[in-house]
């Protein structure tokens, strides 16, 4: 089964939560359960949090009781807001509330609505498995053979609909026969490069190290990481890369070891209406997820915390972006403006 | 009460892995036991290490059933071994053996033997203290007032008798009167920044703030950091530092922003025996530490893992060593070398 799937009206997900010790699925029949399973991370990954607030979206439509166009419209940007206030950081987000009220709007009447809103969103979940094995495919040219690649949080199958991003680069380079290893930061304080890269590579089988993340730069130093792929949750028309908090911190350690690092993200990550990432929001969840692991105290009492859960890489410490259309290089501003939608 | 004393022929000490949610001591009554403390660091940080080990001898020599000079010597070189085998970074440790063991070989019988070896543990215990208060009142200099400065793992009074080396120059600033701040990095695995550093800071009143290691580049980059301050497990003639996992790392980042980055550590830490960092044995410890956090299972079950428990952050990324001798700058092999113990 795929990550996230439409069946019978309703959404059945990976509760991401619960890995890597249950495969669990939750099944949603209302966009508020959409909307609360993208913030506690049962859903999580830009390109993934995409598909699912279409999903959201195609749930409002199929249980709106509007009976005119203009009704149904209302309750299509209800769900909507609720929606676009979940988290702040990933795009794709807000790309997809774009995508689906742009089908529903010019539809003549409530039952053509429900069907484009339904479809469209079907056809993004579709779009993102096609569009992650072409990032897959012209990622791999990348990959040495017999090489080392470390990867901090996971843009696995699990941030997307299937096949993943970064993830989907490392495994179209071992599809292709090249004997590749993987080093994953755990990436405190949610533990995503733990609990689901690792699951993940263990089950394709693509040998992999869990290290933490403060472990990185000793492991660069000692010449084990020949290169970095990540993804992204967000990319100014610039080049500089919103992603999981401590990302920044791999591409600073990177350029000290001369190491390359790469950008997988679709199309739908970058966000050209922003001239830099100084203009990208940066979420700051509950300190809890710092101060506790688990059920694990691991902190005195009103201890004040940071929890910042993403940061900015600038565009100078990439090496490349990799997406659907292909591979840019720098100035992003000229190779990302190439491939912007119309 | 200090982190360790020394107690009607007993070692009362904080047992670490408890805190922050409980202050519990643990007594030992023979060398066994100290030693079985150090490994699962109960005890820690190379200074307490140093001392511990002391002590350790010291209750071998108390406990001897030896009737001859011959006999408490190949006893006390029994103990020795036993603690020698504990950790193998900490330099403290083997200076704590040899020091200790120079005072027994002349004494002229058990006796004075172990009247000696007891007297020159409590010895070193006082001057750990005497030293850090040096160390505080050199490194204090370097603080700015009103400054935010970022610390990893714990190099405080829990790493040594008391006072602390890192955080004993930052207490010293603030018993100066400059309005400081802290951040503390958590310091996986086993989060000695999140458990030992909040709560010796918390307990001082001066403000702290909790983050992820990964976080470290993004609040610098956000310019929220002065200075970074570490103390070291052992630091070789040239100045390179062995110190906590995370610690290169956080120099790395430092160096990128252009914020001094300091080291705070008695002479006792500096191995002047070795060239550089290289010769510098890095311990790898049980995968479990960051397999699991507490008791929470974070991987799936028999994934590979580096543990590294330290890494060499080499002079060059290294502005200032403080001891109790002063402040010393680069090059560090003329500076150092100043310093060295006849």
């Amino acid at each position: 089964m795929r990550t996230i799937e439409w069946k019978d009206n309703k959404v059945i997900f990976i509760n991401q939560t619960k890995l890597p010790t249950k495969l669990e699925y939750i099944t949603c029949a209302n966009y508020e359960c959409i909307a609360k399973a993208i913030e506690v991370l049962a859903i999580r990954g830009a390109p993934l949090i995409g598909v699912a607030t279409a999903f959201g979206l195609a749930l409002a439509a199929v249980k709106s009781k509007a009976k005119t166009k203009k009704q149904i419209l209302s309750d299509l940007k209800k769900a909507a807001a609720r929606l676009r206030n979940t988290r702040p950081t990933a795009v794709n987000l807000f790309w997809a509330v774009e995508r689906i009220l742009k089908k529903a709007n010019p539809q003549p009447d409530v039952k053509s609505t429900v069907k484009a809103v339904v479809l469209e969103a079907q056809a993004m979940a579709e779009e993102d498995v096609q569009i992650n094995k072409k990032i897959g495919e012209y990622g791999a040219s990348l990959i040495k053979d017999s090489s080392t690649i470390l990867t901090h949080c996971n843009a696995g199958a699990l941030a997307c609909v299937d096949y993943g991003t970064a993830l989907g680069v490392i495994r179209a380079a071992w599809e292709q026969g090249k004997k590749i290893k993987v080093i994953a930061d755990e990436t405190r304080p949610l533990l995503q490069g733990a609990r689901l890269t690792t699951w993940e590579l263990k089950q394709l089988g693509i040998p992999v190290t869990l290290i933490t993340d403060n472990m990185a730069a000793y492991v660069m130093s000692k010449g084990l990481v020949d290169c970095v792929i990540v993804g992204a949750d967000r990319i100014a028309s610039n080049g500089d890369v919103a992603n999981k908090i401590g990302t920044y911190s791999v591409a600073v350690l990177a350029k000290q070891h001369k190491i390359p690092f790469y950008v997988a993200a679709p199309i739908s990550t970058i966000d050209f209406e922003i001239k830099s990432g100084a203009e990208i929001p940066i979420e700051q969840r509950n300190p809890s997820e710092v101060t506790k692991t688990g059920n694990t105290k691991i902190a005195p009492d009103g201890i004040n915390v940071f929890n910042f859960a993403f940061d900015v890489t600038p565009n100078e410490l990439v090496s490349s972006i990799i997406s659907e259309r292909g591979i840019a290089k720098p100035p992003y501003k000229v190779s990302l403006g190439r491939w912007m939608q119309k």
